[in-house]
């Protein structure tokens, strides 16, 4: 790429954005290039930061006419290289579109900026006496943009849905700069295409969301909680079903420990085992309820465990103890300290994880020097694998173990962090050639000349 | 058209089909139209009827390569003329793809085939102790293609969703034979743009769907269920509000009835009146609880009386009571005995709500010989609108009246039934042409010829 394009298209985008929108030299080269590189500087050209949806629209249109292609970049806290930039590409950064509007209270929605952040997004709606049920540990960082674009998941998804379900509408500008708006706080609107599922979980490469219409809930009025023990995950789902049945669906988490990570997670000083370490399965259950209800939630237990199904169960007495028994699933730097640093995210039908399970740690078991331990949203069909580093033969045949298999039991290699760059090859195990060609389809058809997040994805 | 083509795809149908397959001539005539057209007889050259995804996809193939264009038939119950056929399309009917695989009680979900009607389907996951939440008063003819490709939401959509929120995979074929399969069984899936998303809503002009897999719930244990008195639409948005943090979003129903409609519902030998026939707004809120919980529904409705939220309430003690309370809501043949025979389906903001109705009543109020009254699922944003019938100026007044307003207020020209023939006119006060471009786009990437249900939506 020559100096002099460069150089027009800089001005021009300056001229859009103001000097302190374009962001260029040094400066940029102090942002990492991702989550998953904090060393490796951003690589792009400039990274640009409009201030709304015109200028947004200006930004693109002015790429388009300069045949420059665009790299979204939200929070920066993504897990698949979804906003690694070449040299020669711009990165457009929504971190000045941050403004949330009042929460509006009858309605229970509120408009957020797709810069804002889900933290700033939970506190305001808190300030309104509701409740905005995504969360993540990246909370302080990620942001509405991003996490739509990701359609992100996280710790209350089967209560509340992913970001898929939380957004009613949406702003976006499409790759010519036209300005698609769908800001219809609505729960039903049945008229034609629903366009936002368009840019929910597209990475980018089908357009920048710039705003949003959030959906609301009342905040939850308390907790029950419980670490069990189980002769395997078959009997952990039946808990599942049956704590859903008599709460009627307020069960706000299902976490399965498989023995090694709860183990792992439980060694001297790092957290006291609530339970024996010997069980095949455990489950760290939480539901929505009214202190008063915790003896229906015993009851459940203890109708459970005379059948065989839970085979012992701890029940968090206080705050203090709910938050210990969940530090034994979120202390993930335990992991990284035992050397198991290369982390997996998959889904697989409830039905089928046992024998998933099984036989992908069967294959682990067999690569030497490599150890595993898995767990995960398992409520949600989503289990998270933590693996040792090997040379390249043996990290292979570990993704080899944990992926090939999901093709077949109608999985995903991909529950809820996304494809990116980094998981292109894998794509194929989770998508049929039909079902990429339509996607390509898509693409083509908004996006004609790539220069939405080329790359990415496909 | 000349004789010789038809004949020559009508021969080729039935060869993929067989001749059972293949209905036309006076067994076809005897199909109507559409639901709205009980007396007009289907207009097609023919009726096929594939028995599966692999028929379908050769039927499409087929019509491709001979230039005839397809109109998708499910239950034939959708209220806006989706399914009408010009004298050369081909309607394809699902009816033979009624396969209902057994429901996977571990994963709580369900495959069906796209003929399947929703009183087959909740009949099947009843049998298997689990419950499908879509239920809607056309049940035994409905379909799960048609009510994929509507979108369908009904009775529940407060607490469960629409279709869109059930449907975890589905299988289509497009235009041009292509089988899209995406029939995975996972909540988290995030492996670029969510296909199934292009055939929810989509009237079928982008595919046709086969077969679904279904996401399944525990059964309800109980109602509560009360007819309130309120000052005003906002006041019962506070109740609604007040009902779901106390019961921790499971309300399941929330119907608002204007004045009008419950003194029309309620008139001697129609119903007896829980109630005065004197406040401004009612409403019939039900929620999902056990029998133990009454007791704080009741505290909740005395606190909102005490504070002059809600003026008077009427609780169902037993199930007859509650069926008696629902029949003030659902009775729609007494509307039509009212001679308010033309019906609307609308969706506006909650917090908008009163100022357009209030609006919308003084308009049609001021058209000479209209009597016009409103309900509806306003807990969805839904609104149903029922007038006189008047002269095509009347008419056109009316129309005015209801659907005007909604582009200011962010509302939709069509909150569950969709936009079909009958309302394409109306579209554009839902979408802009930016929306409506964006949508024409997918459609062409798609059906590039425009086979699929041609002139329906746009």
């Amino acid at each position: 790429m020559s100096d002099r394009p460069s150089t027009a298209i800089l001005d021009r985008l300056s001229a859009i954005v103001g000097p302190s929108g374009l962001v260029t030299g040094e400066e940029l080269r102090s942002r990492p290039a991702a989550w998953t590189r904090p060393a490796e500087p951003c690589a792009a050209l400039a990274l640009v930061r409009p201030r709304d949806t015109e200028e947004t629209s200006r930004v693109m249109t002015a790429c388009a006419e300069a045949s420059v292609t665009i790299v979204p970049r939200g929070g920066a806290t993504g897990l698949v290289d979804g906003i690694l930039c070449a040299p020669d590409q711009i990165t457009l950064s929504t971190e000045r579109m941050t403004t949330i509007e009042p929460a509006d209270p009858l309605a229970m929605t509120m408009v957020a900026g797709s810069g804002a952040t889900i933290e700033a997004v939970q506190d305001a709606a808190r300030n309104a006496g509701l409740f905005f049920p995504l969360d993540l540990g990246a909370r302080g960082s990620a942001t509405v943009g991003g996490t739509i674009s990701t359609n992100a998941g996280g710790l209350r998804v089967l209560r509340y849905g992913m970001m898929r379900d939380i957004v009613l509408g949406l702003e976006a500008v499409l790759a010519d700069g036209t300005v698609v708006s769908s800001m219809r706080p609505l729960i039903k609107n049945n008229t034609g295409l629903d366009l936002k599922q368009l840019f929910l979980g597209t990475e980018g490469t089908l357009g920048i969301v710039t705003r949003a219409v959030l959906r609301l809930r009342p905040e939850p009025v308390g907790y029950a909680t419980a670490l069990v023990g189980c002769p395997g995950v078959d009997e952990g789902a039946r808990l599942l079903r049956a704590a859903q049945a008599a709460f009627q669906g307020r069960v706000s988490s299902f976490e399965g420990l498989w023995p090694d990570f709860y183990r792992l997670m439980t060694k001297p000083g790092r957290a006291t085992p609530p339970l024996k370490p010997d069980y095949a399965f455990y489950a760290i259950i939480e539901m929505e309820c009214l202190p008063e209800e915790t003896d229906r939630f015993v009851d459940v237990l203890d109708r459970l465990m005379g059948e065989g199904t839970v085979l012992d169960a701890a029940l968090a007495s206080s705050e203090d103890q709910r938050q210990a028994m969940w530090r034994i699933r979120d202390r993930v730097e335990n992991m990284n300290a035992d050397g198991l640093v290369r982390a997996f995210d998959v889904s697989v039908p409830l039905d089928r994880m046992d024998g998933y399970v099984r036989g992908a740690l069967a294959r682990l078991n067999a690569i030497p020097d490599c150890r595993a331990v898995v767990y995960g949203h398992i409520g949600d069909n989503n289990l998270h694998w933590n693996t040792t580093r090997l040379d390249a033969a043996g990290n292979a045949a570990i993704d080899a173990a944990i992926y090939e298999p999901l093709a077949e039991l109608k999985g995903s290699v991909s529950a809820e962090h996304g494809i990116g760059l980094e998981k292109r090859g894998k794509l194929p195990l989770s998508r049929s050639p039909a079902e990429l060609a339509t996607m390509r389809l898509v693409k083509r058809a908004l996006d004609p000349d790539n220069r939405l997040n080329p790359g990415k994805i496909f």
